[in-house]
Formats: structure tokens, sequence, C-alpha cells
């Protein structure tokens, strides 16, 4: 039964909204509203209270967020099970379009394996916080409009972190900062406009999105064991070629240095040819120092340009990105596009420009790396012991935040997406990321992309997926 | 004479490269290699070190874009004069290009006039910056992805702004959010490829630059007391129309209502006809409530795209502005996009939208209002004291943060903006904003743009201008 003595008591200078989220939290936590229970309507309890709607509508969206309520489409807010602690939604992640406000998708699935997301617990909240409000209140210049490819002393810092952590050569002009990976692959296409990319498949749809909307058509090209082939590239008759050498998408093939020399050997062959490198996923590796970059290979003024986010190693919400272009495409870029200002808040710039000067990066990434490799270890071992190893091969251990999974003689691929998702697991299969030829695609494996799963939470997603797929 | 002693002596763990261009910038910074001297090429010095090729040329990059070495084509590396610290331009404004580090821009100017400038004392820090860290504390899952578009809230609170303010009608989920307009408008016209946008003459070249750049080619029509006519319009046989109806950029001319219903007109006699509506600078009309924006004249399903910033009312380096897109254009646009992720950092978003829902905005908005008008009116006063009545004639005081000066039997503008500059003062003249037919431009009108003016500099920089232009 809901309770609102007191309610907006204890909270001076905070704003209304919170001290109603804090009191109804502290109802659900102490079992005074139960689960089920139908909180009264956002205008009813305005009225109640003497708030605006705003202010109750505030206060349930962030009880919904941390897993308090639950808004059911038509009919008003229902309390959740409260075990110990807000459960924390899994993210949405970038392959599946969260619809408008959700609505209408039916129950959120207990465990979304989706690639993309990554572990928010992770985030350095107390460091990036305290820079952020030190920039803020010291620096009240950064308001202002910086330099186009990003500030200077940000690109010097990547410059530095690229060129010691990714083997990448460049001098900070050479470097765009961008709003995202796929905003930056955009504005290349534009000028690489009227040639004919290359792209790995099985491989990442976003990508030939991009570089076909903005005017530059895809050929696909089958990888193997060492990723694209030289071959296939040269068949293909692109002058571009899109390639996630560090970690293939979805795969999680890393190009061995052979095939990274034949590459570049093919660009060199013809004018015009260039590598648009995504350094996608580089930062985890858990066995060994990843290769360089191929655009360090080749060199300051080779025929790469390198992609790289932190949306992954800081959070996919925070928008930065960086390319680093040859300069002969760093000419193009400027007298195309050097009018456009930058596409990165200035206060994010300078809050990463710091934590990667001050070696709060180095630190976090090594932090993150441990923590999601432990988590891998575990869900390999949870898996292999539930279904036994000759049944489940995993694949994907090295690097990367997801695994394949392939289960011998498994129902094949589309049904054990379906019997997972009636268990509630969200998952891929990987004839998904097929572009064309699926009939290559090996038919019992799936995508299981671990980075928001929480540890303790394994031991029951192996439960449902064994459920799932009938062992 | 370049000395290599220890030059990879004291920087384990960093690069090769970086090791050798502080090297070599602390012997410039030194004095021990001057002004002139040529440093021996690439690939001797590689030599000499034992590192690659690629190595110093990074180096000697590095050492270019901080302002160390010229780079003489076919000739070398030449140590440029070092005067006490590699110089930081000052913020580059959106009209003039950076150039690479603001390089051979001379000293700052005393008062740069540029627009698109903002008062960075009107900032609201202080709850900018407590909301800024209430969210990152307390809604940690603003870390993952949200929706495409930008968050549905902060679009109900963007729907609930603009139909309060500038009457546009629409629906949260006809909004997208992203970074900048020029982004923006760059995916509407990549939706509106094969199509020919009419855009005002003079006008703001940067949209011209991005409607060609991503495909739409463009042609200029000339401007009349009310804007863009209906009959030039049609003429050009454009299908798509790029104005600023609220806030004419650079003339300040407010399009009338009889005007804006001819150009509905124009746009209805057509299938696939669109007006590009930049809503630029309708926060900051001095005089009287602006007219209501096109799109709401036109209806949420009328053939308008309504696009608008927070670039001045915020600060340019925030990176957010929105667009309103027609329900037909908003069905392309998700087939077109739908995969890709939004370029707004949800902090930034969500730190917006409880600013607008708070009513922090509208107070924020009202205050700034009141500091630009006075400050637009003492510079009016001051003008005109100083140079007669008869003498300057100063247009655009009702809306936007810039006038226009135009000196009676001046010496010409190029003549004014050369004069001003040789004082100290940055301006443009009004020719510059001409696209074609630069003739029709009075010859001696200037732009200012007081916005970053502080109230105090008013007499100095007054002065300056009647130092240059010789009353």
């Amino acid at each position: 039964m809901l309770d609102l003595t007191g309610c907006f008591d204890g909270g001076a200078g905070k704003p209304l909204y919170e001290q109603l989220y804090e009191h109804l939290a502290e109802q659900i936590r102490r079992g005074r509203l139960v689960r089920g229970e139908k909180l009264p309507g956002k205008r009813t309890l305005a009225q109640q209270l003497a708030v605006a709607v705003n202010t109750v509508d505030a206060a349930y969206q962030m009880l919904v967020a941390e897993g308090y309520l639950e808004a059911r489409p038509k009919s008003g807010f229902y309390v959740l099970d409260y075990a110990g602690g807000p459960a924390r939604p899994a993210a949405p992640s970038p392959e599946e379009d969260p619809g408008e406000d959700g609505e209408g998708e039916g129950e959120a699935p207990a465990f979304d394996l989706a690639t993309g997301a990554v572990d928010t617990d992770l985030f350095p909240f107390r460091t990036w916080g305290r820079i952020q409000k030190e920039l803020l209140y010291a620096r009240p210049e950064l308001l202002s409009h910086g330099h186009r490819q990003g500030d200077e002393d940000l690109r010097r810092a990547l410059a530095d972190y690229l060129g010691a952590y990714r083997g990448v050569v460049c001098a900070p002009g050479q470097i765009v900062v961008g709003a995202g990976v796929e905003y930056l692959l955009g504005l290349v296409a534009q000028l690489l406009r009227g040639g004919t990319a290359a792209i790995e498949n099985p491989g990442y749809a976003r990508s030939r999105t991009i570089l076909e909307n903005s005017g530059v058509p895809c050929r696909c090209v089958d990888i193997d064991e060492g990723g694209l082939p030289a071959a296939g590239l040269e068949e293909s008759g692109a002058n571009l070629c899109y390639v996630t050498p560090s970690h293939h998408f979805p795969t999680a093939v890393t190009m061995p240095a052979g095939r990274r020399a034949q590459l570049l050997a093919w660009a060199a062959r013809a004018p015009g040819r260039y590598i648009l490198e995504d350094d996608y996923d580089a930062e985890f590796r858990f066995d060994m120092r990843p290769l360089p970059s191929l655009q360090g290979m080749a060199g300051p003024d080779g025929p790469v340009v390198y992609l790289c986010t932190f949306s992954k190693s800081l959070a996919p919400s925070i928008r930065i990105a960086c390319m680093v272009l040859p300069r002969d495409l760093l000419e193009r870029y400027r007298a195309t596009f050097g009018a456009y200002a930058n596409t990165v808040s200035r206060f994010e710039q300078q809050t990463l420009r710091r934590f990667l000067e001050e070696g709060y990066f180095a630190r976090h990434l090594s932090r993150m790396r441990s923590a999601y490799k432990s988590r891998m270890e575990a869900l390999v071992r949870a898996l292999e012991e539930s279904f036994g190893r000759g049944t489940v091969r995993l694949e994907g251990r090295h690097n990367g935040l997801h695994l394949l999974l392939t289960l011998e003689d498994g129902p094949g691929e589309r049904e054990m997406v379906a019997a997972a998702r009636r268990e509630g697991v969200v998952l891929r299969g990987l004839g998904q990321y097929y572009m064309a030829r699926r009939e290559l695609c090996p038919d019992n494996t799936v995508v299981l992309g671990y980075a928001s799963l929480k540890d303790r939470d394994i031991p029951a997603l192996v439960q449902s997926l064994r459920r799932a797929w009938g062992r």
C-alpha cells in the first residue's frame, strides 16, 4: 500500500522527482509495496502531492530504469520483484533497434547477449565525473568552437596512445575526432565516392549500409581462416577494402601478419586503392599483445585509413571515435569538410584527453580486460561443464567480447535462436551476419556477447540455454 | 647544429618517434637549432639513428604540426622561429578556417566580431554542472546506447519546447537529435539525393557545401527585402529550398508571413518538393514574439524539414541540434539510417532534457536575450555617437546576434575590412557572403557579430573602428 508520509521531508535541496523516487524505492525495498501492485496514475499522484506530472513521470521512469517498476503499455506502472538490489537492465545493443519506446516488444529478456554492449559497472564514474567537473569550472573557453578535427591536445594524446598501443604512426594533424566510427566512416566514404568497396562476408552489415548510403557500393568477399583473402579482394574489382583485422566481426579471427602484408601489397599495386581498417575491439586481447595496426605497417603516408572507437573502452553513449588519414586523403578531407564543425562536445574531448594523459585510461583498460577475461573464462567453463566438451565448441576466447558457440548435432541455428528466446535469452545466429552466400555458414553456431552479462548470472544463463537446447 | 646525444635515453616506454620529436623540440626551444636551419633528410637521419624512416617522418610531421618546423616542398624541413612556446590559436570561429593550428595568422586580434560565437560568461555553469553530476551518479544506464533518434524523453521535451516557442507541430517520434545542424543537414541531403536545392544568395556558404558534399547540387537565388522570393525559387527549377526565415543569414531579414505562405504554396504545387527550414537564431528576437516556424504553418505532414541548434542558446561546443521530419521523410530516414547510432552523448542529452523540463532553459534564454539586447543597444549608441547617425547605418537590431554596418561614402568593403584588421578588429564584409552576383552587394557594408564582445570593450572597439575608417 502506497504511503506518502514524509515523502518530501528529508531532501532539502534535492529535486522533487528525486525525493519522490527515493521515497518510492525505499517503500519497495522495505516490502511496503509488493510485487504486482499497481501504482497510482501519474496525474492522480501529481494532484495528490501537488507537484507537476513531469515530476511524477521522472520518478517513475527512474524506478523503471532501475528495475523497481515495470511499465505496462496502456495500463500503468507495476511493482516488480525486489531481490536485494535494483537490477540494471541490459543495454540495448546497436544491432537491435530499440523501436519507439521499446513498447510492444513483449517482456524484457532475462539475458541479452547482443554484441556491442558493455558492462557499465566497470565505468570509471568517479574519475570521469571529477575531471568533467573540474573542466566545466576551470576552462570556460571550452564552450567555444574548437579545432574542426578535434582539439589539438586531444589529438596529440591520441597519437601517443595509438602509437604506443596500436603501432599507429601518425602526426596529430592526421587525426580526425568524430561522434562515432559511423560518422567518420560516412565522411571517408563521401571522399571516396565513385569507388567500390570490398567488405568481409560474414561481416558488419552496418558498415556496408554506411558505405552504400554515402555513395560507395560494396562487394562481399568471403573470408577464410585468415580473414579477408587477397585473391578474393583482387577478384572483386574493388579499389577500397573495409576490414576488421584485429578481431574480425563476428568470427573473431585475427588476421595474420602475412595476410596483412598481402593486403598492403594489393593496395600498393594500383593508385587510388585504400584500406579502411576498423580496429574494432583491438583493446580486448586476452592472451598476448595484439598485432600492430595495418596503418603502422603502411606508415603515415600508406594507403590506410585507420578507424577506432571508444564505445567499448569507455561507453557506447559517450560518442568519441577517431580516424587517421594518410596525407593525400587528409588534403582532400580538409578541402571537402574543412568547414564542418567538430561533432564531439569539447568537455568530453578534454575529459578523454586528461584520462589518457594522466594514465587513467591505461589502468581502466587493464581492469576491464581482466574483468572480461575472467567472465569469459567462467562462461566457457560453465558451458563446457553443462553441455560437455564434445558437444559444445567455443571460439573467440582470445579477444573481443563475444564467443561463437557451436552445438554438435544441434537443431540448426534458427531453432537454437528461437528456443533460446523462449527461455528469455536473446542472441543471434552466425548466419545473420552473412550478407551473401549464407550456405557457407555452419548451421549450429550462435554468437554470445558476454560484455553486459553479470558474473553471478552465468549459472542461470547456462541453465536457460540447456533448457532451450534440450540437453 | 643538430645534436643527437641522448635522443633515445629518457623515454622508456614511449614510442621512438615521440622521443625523437621531444628531443628535436627541446633543441629548437633551447636555440640549439636556429631559424632557417635545414634538418637532415628523413632517410639520412633514420640511418644515423638506426630507426625506420617512418619514425623520423612521424617526428618531423609532429614538429611541423606544432609550428617548430616548416616543410618546404621538394626541399626538406627547416626550423621556424621559436617564440616562447608553440602558439595556441584563439578559438577559431566557424566561419574562419583555423587551418592546421592557426599558423600564419599573425597575432591574435583584439576584437573578433565573427558571427557564430557566443558570450560564454552567460553559460549556466552551476546548473548544468549540477545536473550533469547527478546524472552521472544516478543513472549509470545512460552509458548504454539510447534510441537512435535521441532519447525519447528528450524528444518529448523538445517537442514541447518547439511547440510552445516556435509553433512547431510534431510528435516526439518525428524528431531526430544529432551532433550539430551540419550533421543533420547532411543526413537529410543524403535522403534527398538526386534533387536540386535553391539556396539564399547572399547566404550561408557552409550549408551549400554540406548539401553539395552530400550529393545535392545548389542554385543561388537572390533574396529581396522579404528574403527568398517565390518567383526566383520557381525559376530556379529546384525541388528543394534551403531557407533561414526567422533571421536570414547574414542580412537579418525576417521573412514576412505572406512570403512564407508563397513558399509553402510552391512546395505544395509539385510532389517531391521540400523546404529545409534552418531556424537559425530564432531564439534571439528582441522586439516581439517571433513568427512561428514554417513547419508549424505547414503542419506535421507538410513538406518542411525543420532544423534548429543549441549552439548559440547553450554553447557552440555542446553539440546538440535537432530536426523535425514530416512523416514521409521519417519513413525514408528510418529505412536508410535506422542502423546509425545517435551522435550525441546521452549525458548531454539528458542534461538538456532536465534543463528544458525544469524551466532552466526558458529562464536562461530570457537572461541571454536581455544581456544581448542591452549589449547591442550600447554598441549601436556608441557607433552612432562616434560616427554620426548620417554616416553610419545599422541594421539587424531586432533579432540575431550581429549587426550590418554601412558606412556612407566609406572606402569600400575590402578596405573597411583590411583597415579594421590593421587596428586589431576581425570582421567580415557583406560581400563575402555572396555566392553569386556579388555586384548586387552594397559596397560599404560589414557584418559585426557582437555576441562574444564584452560590454566594457565597446568604447575601445568603437575607437579602433574610427581609427581604421578615418573618421
